[in-house]
């Protein structure tokens, strides 16, 4: 379902008849390239189930409860708070271009975005539904029916077809044209001078050992705490939890730094309320480098950088309940 | 703010060079006519607001969250949810064409919409946010005092200016172009025979006498149980907490019967799930009728001709906090 190709095929095309363009910097972080989907009736079927609340217990939790379009694709809280006001143990990542990460979840344990989509549906303290209600809620509304038919050719809606059309939506999700991608495709004017003196000392201090590629993260696992151990309350431990192993214990995917500006608070706990404090801790912990005021200032100039054209969404209209679709119920123990 | 007169010139303007509109049918509904705001700022405004989650202490409810724009403009629950899910005495009136009514709230007890708007966001058991607090968190964005001041030539926030601008918003969300609205303007195809015999039986069994007007309710209060008392194990008592008067025990605000299909459950306690159960406790409570099963299917057949073009909203980017802005706290009690 996915046009990757097709994609890159014409940004290419749109770089040949650009001189600017042709002059693409080689940088450790790469632009972000919009996705151009060859399935956008997946795409508006997916945005329905993204914003669709009858996939929860309550009625009224939806992916994009958590994964807000409307803030960066977060809730902006330290935990996310998820069915009868259960606390979440991590922070919600972002789901703008979460495509783009090398997994999902902040330990990794879901290979893509079709796997991830189908977990927070059922897991107790979010959105709180066992699959098996959900199908039978969205195989009660005649027009999902006839959509998921037009859609992939059988009415008979399966978890895999929910969570295929969740996921070619996020496909959807990435911010380009950032100025900081513009400065990568030869803009020498889109940076402040500030700007470009924080990229070099984020370049230069090694922050890009880890914030790499066009999602300035999410190609790899580290560990929180390399020089000093990172003191938290979380009980979370990280990609152990999926591989069993000690050595991976407080290691988590590194977070995209895309659109950090709106995806606070920081970290796996979100304890970090500010980019100043996220990138003094950080510098501390993995670097063993104490930044000055004045050089984390100019880093967080660098970071504010990354903010890109965040995608238009037109708020789908979701088709009515049938007389026969199971009502929800915000008061039922989650299964 | 308000430019109905020029919609309603553009309205009649249209109306003036087609020749089905001029044929108006005289009937106690009256078609909805689209609002056209001279003030696009202050519904761009507006809308941000109405999206806004820090304007509740969890910082994630808005006022969508109870009147989702994706829903019909309700949150489809027998009675909403609200700060640390505290369950909310009544169910949600659909925002949609609420500016069309006398009053808001079931009880009426705010005047227009700008009153009622900030109810719930102080409400414990709805937003949960001191007024104060409130104003504290926008004034705190940069973004957004900038955009007040463009609005309102003034970056000093005041409650007063953020009611102003969700109002505004609301007032375009009106529904216009119903099948029905077709057949009143003169389309003579616009409804089935069923639906126009479910109409006529509407009309002539007495439900025009509550439900009339541009939203087919919203005129006027009704006691809920004429005929014989309503059975609710619902503690509100409507109208009576505002005046204070015995007489308006159980006498609350006719709800619209525009886009019904989409605002079940039904009744000031959501305690009609469908369609058909409404109006067959409708018919025998306010009626003295009891409607025979073919009836019911007529009258729910015209109420589905209702349903309108629902506005086309595009999710607003909410500009991110400040290193100074409040923190929301879902944990803490409300204020």
């Amino acid at each position: 379902m996915k046009s990757k190709a097709i994609g890159l095929a014409i940004a290419l095309a749109l770089a040949a008849t650009s001189a600017w363009a042709s002059t693409v910097r080689d940088e450790p972080i790469k632009p972000i390239e919009p996705y151009v989907s060859d399935s956008p009736e997946l795409v508006e079927l997916g945005k329905k189930l993204f914003f669709e609340p009858r996939l929860s217990m309550s009625g009224i939790i939806s992916c994009n409860t958590c994964h807000n379009l409307a803030r960066g694709g977060t809730d902006n809280l330290r935990t996310s708070i998820g069915h009868k006001w259960a606390a979440g143990p991590v922070n919600a990542p972002t789901v703008l271009n979460s495509s783009l990460a090398l997994a999902q979840f902040w330990d990794g344990r879901a290979a893509d975005l079709q796997e991830q989509a189908g977990g927070p549906i059922e897991a107790d303290i979010e959105m709180g539904m066992p699959h098996g209600l959900a199908l039978q809620v969205l195989q009660s509304i005649p027009d999902y029916v006839e959509e998921f038919e037009a859609v992939f050719g059988s009415g008979e809606i399966t978890v895999d077809m929910v969570t295929a059309a969740i996921a070619e939506f996020e496909e959807t999700l990435v911010t380009p044209n950032s100025r900081f991608d513009q400065w990568l495709k030869g803009d020498d004017d889109a940076l402040t001078e500030d700007e470009l003196a924080g990229y070099r000392l984020f370049k230069a201090s090694g922050c890009t050992v880890c914030h790499n590629g066009p999602a300035a993260g999410g190609t790899s696992f580290q560990r929180m705490g390399v020089i000093e151990p990172y003191q938290s309350t979380s009980p979370v431990e990280g990609r152990a939890a999926v591989t069993g192993k000690d050595a991976d214990r407080f290691s988590f995917k590194v977070p995209t730094l895309r659109n950090v500006e709106y995806t606070y608070p920081y970290f796996h706990d979100g304890e970090a309320r500010t980019l100043e404090e996220a990138t003094d801790i950080m510098g501390r912990l993995q670097l063993g480098r104490v930044y000055e005021e004045q050089e984390i200032d100019q880093i967080v100039a660098f970071l504010k950088t990354l903010t890109g054209e965040m995608p238009e969404v037109t708020l789908p209209i979701l088709p009515p309940s049938s007389n026969v679709t199971p009502a929800p119920d915000p008061y039922a123990d989650a299964e």
